[in-house]
């Protein structure tokens, strides 16, 4: 799988709706073009540390923006978290945790591990788009990532 | 002084026009009302570890946000973020750096030293304006801080 060109979003989610979601209200207004989906734990890390799959993949080539969901199937978000956050190569990469949870222990966890930002999906269909259109236009187009 | 009411937005910044800009484009739609404004980094650090003119501010009691530029008197804004970030007390609130600074070894240092956001204010008064203002709306509207 040859991932070297620049992906905008890297958006790790393994319910089929959400990810449907997310990615129209990403291409809301054009604000994101090239979005790459990872559907498990397993994939993003493979992804993120260019293994498996992904082993032709530019490892300093990072998006500009991950999406990440906390509940996944194999490795969980925060592990993921973990794991990226303490490697030099991916530490500076915006991760902006987009779940359903709003148990506090999810958020505190989040940050003390280095997430970005954390935002909890709405359950109103519009709400959803709206948020995560705003979601994306923050990160895309006023937050200056590292190179 | 008393600072044990809740503050929404800690803005850390010596440059009385941006600070004037930055105040005026987050109280626009009713985004911000209690900001508290600090214009030297060792200001800052009392502020955050209530100390100084702050031993009265509970510590457990953090901003939703801290807007923080890198070019500060005294103590400056990378110095501030080592501090707060490797404190288990301040490591969780999100800080989002607005500098005048382009330089790419300022965007990587901001983030390893676990930065959430780096922005770049915008020369154009109006684009200064609408940064700010997507800026206040995303981390308060959007974002879910830590209690």
């Amino acid at each position: 799988m040859n991932q070297n060109h620049a992906t905008e979003i890297l958006l790790v989610e393994d319910n089929p709706n959400d990810m449907e979601l997310t990615i129209r209200a990403l291409k809301k207004n054009n604000i994101a073009n090239d979005i790459h989906t990872v559907t498990d734990g397993a994939e993003a890390l493979d992804y993120f540390f260019a293994k498996g799959n992904y082993s032709d993949r530019d490892i300093l080539q990072n998006p500009k923006l991950v999406i990440l969901d906390l509940k996944l199937p194999k490795v969980d978000g925060l592990e993921i978290l973990r794991q990226i956050k303490q490697d030099e190569r991916t530490k500076t990469i915006p991760v902006v945790v987009l779940t359903s949870s709003k148990e506090e222990s999810d958020v505190v966890a989040s940050y003390k591990l280095g997430a970005n930002s954390f935002i909890v999906k709405p359950v109103d269909f519009e709400k959803f788009i709206t948020t995560v259109k705003e979601l994306g236009m923050y990160w895309l187009l006023y937050n200056e990532p590292p190179k």
